[in-house]
């Protein structure tokens, strides 16, 4: 059984999933976001800790990825165990979900992933039994999630007209994902329909995942993408060059959708020049309990404005306020996209329980 | 007669006017403004090819900065000049004029600077005469746009009260003029009338001219101010962080305030969270008869956006779309701030010609 799936669909590098399984060598690839677009590589995580630093450095983010990154993590980990029982190797995999976890808190899909897994091997009787347990359910991640992205696309698909020009915020797009993408994976379902699609990326500052990670990932795909500076966006729709903006969300609670910072800039912007506003999310980015109020926005280090690299652009002393995420209120939004179908306001979160 | 001013106002570097003259080697003297913020160097020109340079360059820039460096330009040319009579003097410097025009020729001021010193001359009756002319108007050019900006200062501050945090796009400061600032100009003056101002600089993507100038020239006054990315002025008026926005302007024409791209997208901003939004220009900024549809908008290279200094942000050949400047419409614009006073919607503009 080998896992490791390539896909030639693209014109200058042969691509795979944005995180998967290498059998041979029983160990999880991943794509190094950190090198694009300037490289494209594969590295190989052969055990828990090289897995560890690749999210830590975000070699590997995106939501939905961090899910599947979370399910191969202690897939690894009960590989690698040495342990010989059954008790001893459970011990061993709650300690490597909670190292897992606490690598990055605030990301829900890493910790559902985690959590997945261990809840799925508490069926096993024997430690071959665990090691079998794990690595099919983190395989399930996986496809399950190009499966729901598939799915959420062809949804997305029938909001977009023919020629329409998408405006998009950061990735949520492939490499966020295992594969297909949640607002990128729209826009390849409605192009795979035979609709003439382009996008306009926001560079999405200060990490750049809109000039770095979407542009790459649709000009491997050729489709048309042009690059601008976030501040361009209300002036790109004031001269109508935008039909509608589609983002991705870190989180959507009952009141407002929490996704990467400038979100909520573009939802006033759509707003003012009657543009839609979409977000697509899987219904796991749904937290059903929340409201704005009740999640901390993190707040990421100055140096992220400082300097860009190696070079410095600003005092290396000034003072930053650099909030990762904002938190766009519901009535900003015309339509959620999920792989239970598209829905409207009011957004009711019980039709989408339902 | 020793015309290099020092200011002593400042904490770190003795700070200078951002353009000058020093008498001693009569030659022009300027902060060079690509350094900034690692490192504060005064260059001399001494001749108008230098001057050229540094304009190309943008060592130099800013409308009223640019206006003196016109007005300096020729009285370098005239001083160097090998003429022997007046008529081919008068003809040398007709060259220089043009030579000076040409480096930036959507720099309206830049030409008004040198247009200016060009009429003055016409009154000299000899060579000595014409260097003589043309250095005190140089001169006039540059204490007038100082004492302008501290007009517009004084009528601006009334507008902001104790406490206030006032959020600014690119750079209408010290540095984009001879001294004090447009904008800037106007916090300067709040404080010293003794209010506690604070400022929350935009980085101004894609030349940074917020973070790399705005915010140290803050610095260097102690004047409080946090940095942010574009993407951020809507999530900080959401939070409730800003209680006005104030720009400059390039051109003010009946219908529309040209600025710095991104300030479109802050008046849309402003105008939903209810804050007030002004621009801070002298009347020289005003353009009478022009309006949005007769300003062609300066596209600029798509490398500023795939590069950071030398750092890839983004790939190589990515179309890329790069507006210099933006059109604020007068109804998103609160009152505009000018050396003849405060002027508020309908914007007449034959009150300001009053």
């Amino acid at each position: 059984m080998i896992f490791h799936r390539i896909c030639c669909l693209h014109r200058k590098v042969i691509l795979m999933r944005t995180i998967d399984w290498k059998e041979e060598s029983k160990s999880v690839v991943l794509v190094d976001q950190t090198l694009l677009p300037k490289e494209y590589r594969i590295i190989e995580c052969k055990t828990l800790s090289s897995l560890c630093e690749a999210i830590n450095s975000l070699r590997i983010r995106g939501a939905p990825a961090l899910g599947a990154a979370g399910g191969f993590g202690i897939t690894l980990a009960a590989l690698r165990s040495e342990a010989r029982d059954l008790e001893t190797m459970v011990k061993d995999l709650e300690v490597a979900g909670k190292v897992l976890k606490s690598i990055r808190p605030t990301a829900v899909n890493l910790g559902w992933g985690v959590d997945r897994v261990l809840r799925a091997i508490s069926d096993a009787f024997d430690i071959q039994g665990i090691q079998d347990i794990a690595f099919q359910e983190a395989m399930n991640i996986a496809e399950e999630d190009v499966a729901t992205n598939k799915i959420i696309g062809e949804y997305g698909a029938k909001l977009l007209k023919e020629g329409d020009t998408v405006l998009t915020h950061c990735n949520a797009g492939r490499l966020s994902c295992v594969d297909w993408g949640t607002a990128l994976g729209v826009v390849r379902s409605a192009i795979a329909e035979g609709k003439k699609i382009k996008v306009i990326a926001c560079e999405t500052r200060p990490l750049n995942q809109g000039s770095r990670i979407t542009t790459w990932e649709l000009m491997q795909d050729k489709i048309p993408v042009t690059l601008i500076a976030d501040s361009m966006a209300g002036w790109a729709m004031h001269q109508g060059l935008v039909d509608s903006v589609l983002v991705g969300a870190d989180r959507i609670t009952q009141d407002v959708i929490f996704n990467k910072i400038g979100t909520y800039t573009h939802s006033i912007l759509a707003k003012e020049h009657e543009i839609p506003f979409y977000v697509a999310a899987p219904i796991s980015t749904f937290d059903f309990n929340g409201w704005e109020g009740s999640v901390k926005i993190e707040m990421r280090s100055p140096e992220e404005l400082r300097f860009f690299g190696s070079e410095q652009c600003a005092p290396i002393d000034v003072e930053v306020y650099n909030p990762a995420f904002d938190a766009t209120p519901m009535e900003n939004v015309t339509a959620i996209i999920t792989e239970k179908g598209v829905f409207y306001p009011p957004f009711l979160l019980d039709e989408v329980l339902v």
